[in-house]
């Protein structure tokens, strides 16, 4: 049976988690995402393409959505860029509500859906029908414009460490690390936007979701915090120093959004009631920015 | 023999170590506090009394200070309060042109010679003589007025976590944390900035020294990097959040000053040669003060 695609009121939400969350107990983070996509009722596609056991990762979030009580879930496997522009699993997106991205590896991921019928499906489906896109880990930086690809510091920021990659582009003008106090990635955040300062960094703890509501807000949920570092501002001497080498910098913004925050842009209806820092304020319109289809 | 006090024209230093400074090879760190002492010709002094090992640390920096080709060394070891308000005792720090303070605890440190002679006489050496105060791990975290006490956070800051004591007070408006980067201390260092806005916290990594000229301005020396955190100027939901909760921080100022760092007042001579950021000023400013003797 074909069912119509959805279309709701909704602007489209990011659901950005990073990594871990919760697929047994709560779900917390889950429930949110299939609330968003429209309850139990929704159709709910799983991409797998990030990972290399795409069949178990599929059979953990088909039970964790079944027992959300969404009724249509589907495995959306795709082994190469044919599967991507096949357009029988483009339809699929199509008629989606709800789009989750599951962790492994970005660069595979983009790899197979970077700029396929697939992926313009996607922004569709986000933009134009506002359907609820969801991803973590891998799933998470694949969401960026400019995505955080591959890389590692020690324990401070280092030049030329991290390398960036083309992301999905659902957001633009930062860029998405994941696992983020757990496995200490402040300095390589901090390496990516020192050489980037065009990119608001935002760290994304596990079990943590960042949910983005285009045109309107966003709203930390689960058990950790999201960290964003703003080097706009900043002053660095990266230019001068040598690969490897630890950078200075001088004026970095640090901003660390616990679960439970919220912040929304004002409207003509429910102005600011205090002032809100300017970096915070580019940050939400950078991420809630509704951008054309790209 | 007796010797004389030492009088220089410096307006005296500190240098102030994240801890696991080197002491066998190029001793940079090490060899930078004598220089500063005034050479292979100084009286040092070393305070071990946060110590519980006080003897093997004094052979470690016997040993150091030796290589080093300083012949007048001396340990003051200090088990009491009584200890530390002895003449004899005292005298030594008085004809002392360095005074250097080991790791250990600096709650042990402080218990032992807050507020005694041997204190008020460590001030006068730096203040009217001129001396250099080195201080690693406890040590260092001993020179602020307010010293960072105890407490631990897992891997996001908390309410509530970290607790403060009285300190030496060479410096003010600061807070020291040492082992920094190594212990991923961030979130122990924001903890403290959040509910005490008024201190700038300054984190130094292990093998690395803030290098404080008093009046003129700063240096980082060493293998790893200095961190500021200010948080003045922040936003926080800190007053209104329970115990153990993590805040809010919107706005946070973040500083790395890497190995080779130098900042200076501006003076007459030598004005600013490009605009210096008000939180860096600031913090020079707080760093260098030339405070009476308290």
């Amino acid at each position: 049976m074909k069912t119509e695609p959805h279309h709701t009121a909704s602007h489209g939400h990011l659901v950005i988690i990073g990594g871990h969350e919760d697929r047994k107990h709560g779900k917390e983070i889950l429930a949110r995402f299939v609330e968003l996509a429209g309850g139990e009722n929704a159709r709910i596609v799983v991409i797998t393409a990030a990972s290399q056991i795409a069949e178990e990762m599929w059979d953990q979030y088909d039970q964790a959505f079944g027992d959300l009580g969404v009724r249509q879930r589907f495995h959306l496997p795709l082994a190469s860029r044919q599967d991507a522009n096949d357009e029988a699993k483009v339809r699929m997106v199509a008629e989606a509500d709800g789009i989750f991205m599951t962790g492994g590896d970005q660069k595979r991921l983009l790899a197979i859906i970077g700029g396929t019928a697939l992926d313009a499906e996607m922004h569709t489906a986000l933009k134009v029908r506002g359907a609820c896109i969801g991803g973590t880990s891998a799933g998470a930086s694949a969401m960026s414009g400019h995505m955080l690809a591959q890389g590692k510091t020690d324990l401070l920021p280092e030049k030329g460490a991290v390398s960036l990659a083309a992301g999905l582009g659902f957001l633009h003008r930062v860029v998405i690390d994941q696992h983020f106090s757990e496995r200490q990635r402040l300095s390589r955040l901090l390496s990516v936007v020192a050489q980037n300062p065009y990119l608001q960094g935002i760290g994304i703890d596990e079990d943590t979701a960042l949910v983005v509501e285009r045109g309107r807000g966003i709203e930390v949920l689960g058990e950790g915090s999201v960290t964003v570092v703003d080097g706009r501002t900043m002053d660095t001497n990266m230019a001068d120093i040598q690969e490897r080498d630890t950078p200075e910098l001088i004026d970095v913004r640090l901003h660390l959004l616990p679960a439970g925050s919220r912040f929304y842009l004002p409207t003509d209806d429910e102005p600011l009631t205090k002032p809100m820092s300017p970096s915070l304020r580019d940050f939400l319109e950078n991420v809630t920015k509704r951008n054309p289809i790209s």
